[in-house]
């Protein structure tokens, strides 16, 4: 599947304009072996290729010459003898059609043209290689050894700059992704019950993105220690006064991706002491959401957010002090230690292999303060973007122990109170928005997020 | 999940007095990135490593000194940084511990390490680095260019000897891989629909393995053109008149693998045409499965599967002439282009990344001839191997008008009749066995194979 053949060379048209000179080098992905070389994961495109090619098949090359205005792909055919074990397969030639490329060429004159334009001392463009198989071609297509590796910044700025911002057809795209992941999430939220092991939400999931020949967008977490941010352990079985924290999304065929959390009590209700907590997300959560609108920098709403769950906290005795002041000195990362959202596109942490200061702070640098050095997104929002809101407030027993020793926060923190929680796990809820001009849309469809409409959804 | 760690122990003692000399580099799996480095496809260890240490997790490095008789594993420990993303993870020196290893170091003295081994001028050796992460870390820790890299085929020979050899614990281990294979086919022999897409049986697939916490040994094949043979596309409509080829088997948490295939019709029953081909694939399963026992090359039972499909043939007007002449000059190539089995273990084509010559055929050179060249095993059976067995027809319409237009095989193919076929599609049926003493063992329990079988499964 593809958008029309048009907008993929608009959008070439649109880096080499930007660019005005120098060669990008697109390497598409390969097949990923497993536990040999043609065991492989499914396969995925580089999402900076599937955004200026659209082609999500496997070893192929891309030129975009900022001076010639030329582009050229490069690939090899398929043989007989593959053609045997993965059927007929589009030429390169139809799939340079497919993508209003001019010029097609096999691996082996990639390599020719590579001499030719290092001869010519041309600028040789090519982004950050996130996968091993792109170091091993950027050595051998250019003699660079892997330590000596220099991508380009300006690419990255420029493409950057053009991903961020979504196009309609994109946000009609990315909403097919965030209405199965919608539904999925309320299939989970109805169909959690105690007894059942993580790994049977965990197939759930798998299922119904499965049936539509989606791909999981991300690892699905589904884990009664909500607590551990990225858990993909699934092998617990839920007991009674457990909470689930689902966090799942899947992609489209095109590779955009939706992403959302849900916190699932065991029973049919929260226990009072899980109620109090939820009740404190939800608030931080629809604080940031109401805050929502082009202008307002991501990094105010992350801290409105941990205020709220600051002071929310407060009212519960875990907490004390300024909120304010608390979430300025970093005190609240105990609760909160990563950040408020990202962005989501063609990828679910969108463009994060282009360089997160590029994609969430347009440039300036990073705080190097713990919970806030994990905020992924901080810039002023703009219409186009898409993004998610995901506070939550998580009790991480060593993190605990190891502020606790170090008497880290005193003033803000009641350590003996906290104590308490340490069996308490984590909350997490999530939403994607798409940042129109005068506010935000909710993408997808609403799923139950206060605790009366989770509990009202299980009833 | 490990075995007893005195088992990982004696393999490795038994490898050291294998190679006598010389220092084995252990290179475990990283994690993979999708789409950028930390969106990580399932993690999975190298088999190799799992044999020798059990140990799944990703970062780790062992040597095994053929000469001192010392094992050390290398890794490093989690911060409390990660340990807020992933959870709290066992130390090195716990994982050394689970797997009898006395000596542990971080990768920095793994470095280290290997500086010495290199100055001591000493043997270093590694098996072939089928993922593009082990050719960067043989550059970056022996400083040898992925070009030179020369695995050495003295450990490939002797990890075969241990490997294809399994023992009791494992035979449990890979059964309760092939029981639940065993039960996915069962349920989708009574699920599949007309109606229903390729993806839906595909989604039943995941969602029981992943209840199980059990990975896919490999990707799902379920797609109506059952004639490419690794076809991961699902995304046709079931219609009236199609066969469903289900290939499809999961794997322990130890990695061990079950791999079965199954054709089952669109409707309730076979159409004449379908029927009349399965009979002949049921024959030269049966055929093959009675002919397994230890002294016996599997090449030989390949060849008799083979010769049962071109006398088959015969019958329905497809071929003619002397059957064994015909195998014997590559003819049968056309319907049955693939190899019987395979052997399975710890990968689904087990050590395939070791080399397959070692694996399937002792270190005798393989034939070139189409078809023949794929067998993947043609070695005497001995007790103690797992395989599989698979034949299949296929009515390939690619390779049918190369092989007409080239006029091929002409006194054994009636092609005016072949032509009739090309709409046929593919037919696999395939179960895993175990070689014993005196013959072999069926793994997992039986799944209705025969026409009847399989058209009663599903009323």
């Amino acid at each position: 599947m593809m958008f029309g053949k048009e907008i993929y060379a608009t959008r070439r048209a649109v880096l080499r304009q930007s660019l005005r000179e120098g060669v990008v080098l697109l390497i598409g992905n390969d097949e990923a072996g497993i536990n040999y070389a043609d065991n492989t994961y499914p396969f995925r495109q580089d999402s900076t290729f599937l955004y200026y090619f659209g082609l999500s098949q496997p070893g192929l090359y891309a030129i975009i010459d900022a001076e010639s205005g030329e582009d050229i792909l490069f690939g090899d055919d398929a043989s007989i003898d593959s053609i045997v074990w993965t059927g007929p397969q589009p030429t390169m030639r139809s799939l340079a059609d497919s993508a209003a490329v001019a010029s097609v060429g096999t691996v082996e004159a990639l390599k020719e043209y590579l001499k030719k334009v290092m001869r010519a001392e041309k600028r040789m463009l090519y982004l950050p290689p996130y996968r091993p198989e792109h170091k091993l071609k950027i050595l051998e297509l250019l003699r660079i050894m892997p330590w000596e590796v220099r991508h380009s910044y300006e690419l990255c700025h420029w493409v950057v700059k053009q991903r961020i911002y979504k196009s309609d057809d994109e946000i009609v795209e990315i909403n097919r992704a965030c209405l199965l992941t919608a539904e999925i999430h309320e299939r989970v939220i109805r169909e959690t019950r105690i007894g059942m092991r993580e790994s049977d939400l965990a197939a759930i999931v798998c299922k119904m993105a499965q049936e539509h020949n989606f791909a999981l967008a991300f690892p699905t977490i589904a884990t009664v220690n909500g607590q551990t941010l990225h858990n993909h352990y699934h092998g617990n079985v839920i007991k009674e006064g457990d909470m689930l924290l689902l966090d799942a999304g899947v992609e489209t065929e095109m590779g955009y991706a939706g992403d959302m959390s849900s916190t699932i009590p065991a029973g049919k209700r929260f226990t009072q002491r899980q109620r109090d907590v939820y009740d404190v997300a939800v608030a931080a959560h629809l604080a940031a959401v109401n805050a929502l609108r082009p202008g307002v920098p991501f990094e105010s709403i992350y801290d409105l957010a941990a205020e709220t769950i600051m002071e929310g906290l407060q009212s519960l005795g875990l907490t004390k002090g300024n909120a304010a002041e608390a979430v300025r000195l970093g005190a609240h990362a105990l609760f909160f230690p990563c950040g408020l959202g990202h962005m989501m596109g063609l990828d679910v942490h969108d463009m994060e292999n282009l360089g997160e200061v590029y994609v969430g702070y347009d440039g300036r640098p990073k705080s190097t303060q713990f919970g806030r050095k994990s905020l992924r997104l901080a810039r002023p929002l703009e219409p186009g973007f898409v993004i998610t809101v995901e506070p939550g407030i998580y009790f991480i027993p060593e993190l605990i122990d190891q502020w606790r020793s170090q008497r880290l926060f005193t003033d803000f923190i009641n350590y003996d109170k906290v104590e308490a929680y340490k069996d308490f796990g984590g909350i997490r809820n999530e939403e994607d928005y798409y940042i129109s001009r005068d506010g935000a849309i909710l993408l997808g469809h609403k799923i139950p997020l206060t605790a009366d409409e989770v509990e009202a959804a299980r009833n």
